[in-house]
């Protein structure tokens, strides 16, 4: 297992340096901690390179889980170091909460006043988002349809294989994507710059942008800027980092056909085009904003929260109890699969409402046999048990969350939407603790802990973290 | 169809004789009402005697579908009569929630000052949850498990079958049903007669009590009473009316066997008591009660709200959030299947486990196949995706309801907890507005109709009034 985590820790080390660097240039108090946290992971990465030896080893399906919740677990552990060795980020359970919800890219925050905090740590919270980003993207390519968590194996494709013989064409595609992420980035960063951020605001923004993170470098998020450009500009590449990443590859040989056809995507499309409507409508019957503002707000906040990034335009919650409802329930969207987004996700909306359709019609003929398909795939018991699996598990996940932070003394919306937004991976909630407004940062730590729980397995998918908890797992 | 609505609208009007009669000798303000509603029944209920003719007809599936709503909307409907004619209950909307709540066996009422209401009022709200028991134990046994409403298929025995070849055996069997429920009633009430209840309060809680209603002759519903033997009492029969209604029957031939080991009793008695062990921990670590009230006050509560009664002994809103976000996650449980209870029920839990182990397995064993069963019938593909679709739709009733309910501007918490308590006929819901303490009172009257919906899909099994919308129903 040591042949991919070596490199990951190596990947890590090399990102690290760009903090390091600006830290050097601006002369941050900081500076220390991060060469302390740079030469400790430079170590590290070269031993697990030293040690794994020549051969490349072929991965069984426990070892497959045990290194995706490894290499989680490592890069939040590793990426935390900074923050624990800084003055900035207040204690260690804050370093870690900061660290997790940057890498499992929910943009969940303990810190305020980001507005004065020192360039290298507001750069490395958004590096850790773009990396957690890459990492969600490489997982839904190349591990989970394999694994076959909770559905995803319907998007096995030539690249959701590890054998050795495969190994060389799975090892392509991914870097095929890699190139596409990096280039929405850059186009983001562009766009965004061009808009009107500064080169700095625009680099932390394009990072958490297309990882749907939600990290910004301002207290007051995307609403600090006040532009209507640059708010459209992050709508637009929110969306683009909410679609498959797979559909972008034939783009690369000049075919625009299946991004444009997708079944998913055009279902993202109509969900979010409808919650937004019936957000519009409701900022218009209540006289909140004109016709064209209501028409961004309601957008922006559709789109920042259903694809799981978390910018904050306008606080939402003041928009009346509609809209908290409406948003809170947003939270368990999410995006497509093989995307950044998190949440349940389109593609197990639609087949759970395939299945929803298949159980009613069997109540009128009871004896007829059903043929289900979901984008020229057909849909079997399996795929089906393993999605509604998916959704329940997720339910219990919420439920627990909620049960235990309510156990720790908060209040029954905190201990909800603290919940649903951390196993969702979005960000914000909603109350008065911590709203669109607010931050995490007065929670108790056990409260944090139990946030970064529901972070790291929301992000995971749930079962390849659950996966490790059964006695089968460790069995012979 | 007229050939079982006229012996149900018959059977109203000869219980609603109770009422006029009470009215009569306590000389009440609402005996014209009652008398009008009366002579409305009866005659509605001779003429749909006299037109059903003589021939026994044979129901199809769609048939059954319409004729379940409409039983219940008719017994609903004309039920409500004696209210919307009376002075008693405020508005035309009052009488129709009151009613619906009723014999939808929720429990949660619109009027307040319950003391001091005329006994035939009283009386009649406690008959129309009587009423309801017994018609969603005569659905369970007869009419679910044939229509394979959500994994009630499971269910299905020699009286699911309407059949004319198997109709008297049915006939034989709801009779047994309807003796067990009688006599569970008066058990009932010379228990709580002998526990210190005046005649009249036993008359009433016996009835409200095995049909897991949850109305009261009291504003402050059983903690008026102020009895731990009386507490005990309900909780009993709570229990006992939470129990499917068909593992009666073999104790009228003197066997215990199937009763004591069955599989869905058992887990209900495992998780109502974990349940009530956490609720038990907490109020003793806060040091709200000494351990004996507090042990009293977990029990009452957890078997309250988790067999769908609603009878509140004490107000555990103000037991602190934990409490608070318990017993919102304990409104979606429910009893077992084919009792007089509510929610989402015990059964479909199990068979939502069994899932989720087998999703489990799948994914260290992807090749290797299994075997599911539940008390000892096989669980085929079907049964669990109906399990896991009539769950969706649970959730996504519960959704829907509490956005509308936003939208007619209830806060957050109430919108939920009123959509949640509602679709699970619970009763009490949590909050300010709605909680153990306070009525549905102050709700809207649009509020109160959406609640009035929520409550009826919730009864009948969501998918037995949602077929009824879909085109092909009513195709050819």
């Amino acid at each position: 297992m040591l042949f991919l985590l070596g490199p990951i820790m190596l990947g890590l080390a090399v990102l690290m340096l760009i903090p390091c660097i600006v830290a050097l240039q601006i002369n941050s108090p900081d500076l220390k901690p991060f060469l302390i946290s740079e030469a400790i992971t430079v170590t590290v990465a070269v031993l697990l390179m030293v040690l794994r030896g020549k051969r490349r080893p072929t991965l069984r399906i426990r070892e497959m889980f045990l290194l995706t919740n490894l290499a989680w677990l490592m890069v939040c552990g590793f990426g935390a170091l900074p923050f624990i060795l800084s003055h900035t980020v207040g204690s260690f359970t804050d370093a870690v909460f900061e660290s997790v919800s940057g890498v499992t890219t929910t943009g969940a925050t303990v810190l305020s006043g980001l507005d004065s905090l020192p360039a290298d740590i507001l750069l490395w919270r958004s590096i850790m988002q773009w990396i957690g980003g890459l990492g969600i993207i490489a997982l839904g390519a190349a591990v989970l349809p394999f694994l076959r968590i909770g559905g995803m194996r319907l998007f096995k494709t030539e690249s959701s294989d590890l054998s050795d013989k495969a190994l060389p064409r799975t090892r392509r595609i991914l870097t095929q994507l890699l190139l596409v992420y990096v280039a929405l980035s850059l186009a983001c960063f562009v766009s965004y710059w061009i808009g009107g951020m500064t080169v700095f605001d625009a680099i932390n923004h394009a990072m958490t942008t297309v990882s749907t993170g939600g990290f910004s470098t301002h207290d007051r998020s995307i609403a600090h800027f006040d532009s209507s450009a640059i708010e459209v500009i992050a709508m637009v590449f929110m969306l683009l980092a909410a679609i498959p990443f797979m559909l972008y590859l034939p783009l690369l040989h000049g075919r625009v056909q299946p991004l444009v056809s997708d079944g998913q995507v055009r279902s993202m499309l109509l969900v979010y085009g409808s919650v937004a409507a019936m957000c519009l409508a409701w900022l218009v019957a209540t006289e909140q904003f004109g016709p064209g503002l209501a028409l961004r707000e309601a957008i922006f906040g559709v789109l920042s929260i259903a694809t799981t990034t978390g910018y904050v335009s306008a606080d939402y919650t003041n928009w009346g109890s509609f809209a908290i409802v409406l948003f809170f329930l947003l939270t368990f969207v999410g995006g497509c699969s093989g995307s950044t987004s998190g949440g349940i996700k389109i593609f197990r909306f639609k087949i759970a409402f395939v299945m929803l359709r298949e159980t009613m019609q069997r109540l009128l003929h009871p004896r007829a046999t059903f043929s289900r398909s979901l984008q020229n795939q057909a849909l079997n018991d399996e795929v089906m048990a393993s999605v509604m699996a998916f959704a329940l598990v997720f339910a219990v996940t919420v439920g627990i969350a909620a049960t235990i932070l309510a156990a720790l003394g908060n209040d029954f919306v905190t201990s909800f939407s603290a919940a649903a937004t951390a196993t969702a991976n979005v960000g914000p909630g909603i109350g008065d603790v911590i709203g669109p407004s607010q931050s995490f940062a007065t929670l108790s730590d056990a409260s944090k802990w139990v946030v970064c729980i529901a972070m790291l397995l929301g992000r995971l998918e749930i079962f390849t973290v659950l996966i490790l908890l059964t006695p089968g797992f460790w069995r012979d």
